[in-house]
């Protein structure tokens, strides 16, 4: 069982600007957008980190990465582009231990990312 | 068929730090790297951008980051942390026509990811 905020969204316990669910994954826009367009994408699963996938969950994270790009062109942004990131541990960033990917658009955005 | 430079890497016809490779995906290190680690990771199949992905992509994609988690372990800079990062079109800062994605590590990563 997991208990942080994301998993809590996912079951509906918690309110979020919901933009996409399934049966496997849910995405809602982040409360502390860095861009126009900021929106999380997580599978229902509690997979904490990218440290913990194992080759099974390969299809559901590539889902994420699609979903990412339906997105992307849902929201107007995917010509000009955006960024998808995934962050792990304390030195990428990571502050919810349940697997997050951040799509990222509507500015341009700059070189390294972070 | 694709002309760019990482498709040339794949095919074995320009020179690289290649880290890893199988039938599907190579890996091999940025020239400019942005970080203490900094890996690509690319499918063989020549896929532009992310707005080009079919589901029948998902799990070759869901592999890349499940690569990218294993070679976060290989270079030691797993339990610290890491990022992972697709670019898409020029607003994301997408500068080689070929799907890869970024690993970067070995530092503390700053947020917003650019």
């Amino acid at each position: 069982m997991s208990n942080t905020i994301f998993a809590k969204i996912a079951a509906g316990e918690i309110p979020a600007d919901i933009v996409y669910e399934d049966e496997e994954i849910v995405a809602f826009r982040d409360v502390n957008p860095q861009a126009p367009v900021h929106i999380l994408i997580i599978p229902r699963l509690p997979i904490a980190t990218l440290n913990d996938l194992t080759a099974e969950h390969a299809p559901l994270v590539g889902r994420m990465l699609h979903l990412a790009a339906e997105l992307a062109k849902q929201e107007g942004i995917a010509e000009a582009g955006y960024r998808t990131v995934f962050n792990c541990n304390a030195a990428g960033g990571q502050t919810v231990y349940h697997l997050h990917l951040h799509l990222i658009g509507g500015r341009p955005l700059q070189w390294p990312p972070g």
